[in-house]
């Protein structure tokens, strides 16, 4: 068997407080917390998690890797509400505004996108 | 419905190149392919794969998000072996060495992990 994907690690300066926000946005239940390890995800037996580490430095340029989101056709604007009301913002990364996406950070300034609702990867 | 998570965001300065590294790693197939945007995941039906998208600049400095992977029992030295023979390299990101995990990056940089086989997500 190949290598698998198991977690999207993030370096957290608070590990609970992110850990929470993030539970809240994807309605994940936190999994595992540890001083220096926090797991959530769909389930115990989901393949697939956001693990939070602690982060050595505050964010301070654009990340290099984020995660893009996605809901359901009609939530979108209802969704994005309810995450900025989380703790999300709304953040300049060079878009124009013309994009099919939405983008958001969260309270540590993670950037992370809400794209346009697909049925499938390549709809 | 909550939102949900779709696709880890890779940018990348050679799309292809890195799409097909990550495909390799992972045998996950090339969903699509355009100038700007390469996705790859387990199928077209999946509700998450990886996006890679034009990167402003290089890598730099060690990434805030970063993936973690994982393997069956007994196959994880043969896949990082697998996985430097594609291009990737180990990287000192200021682990100890005693860590149950290891760390490497990509082709780009990017830096991921294959940590110990577990059963599930807390295990």
């Amino acid at each position: 068997m190949p290598l698998r994907a198991h977690h999207v690690v993030i370096d957290a300066e608070d590990l609970p407080g992110l850990a929470a926000f993030w539970s809240e946005v994807l309605d994940w239940p936190i999994l595992s917390e540890r001083e220096r390890e926090v797991v959530i995800g769909p389930s115990v037996d989901a393949p697939f998690g956001i693990c939070f580490m602690p982060a050595g430095e505050p964010h301070t340029t654009k990340n290099r890797v984020h995660l893009d989101l996605t809901t359901e056709v009609g939530d979108r604007d209802v969704e994005i509400a309810r995450v900025l009301s989380l703790g999300a913002r709304h953040v300049d990364v060079g878009q124009t505004g013309d994009e099919s996406w939405v983008v958001l950070a969260d309270p540590e300034g993670n950037e992370f996108c809400v794209v346009r609702p697909k049925v499938n990867l390549i709809g």
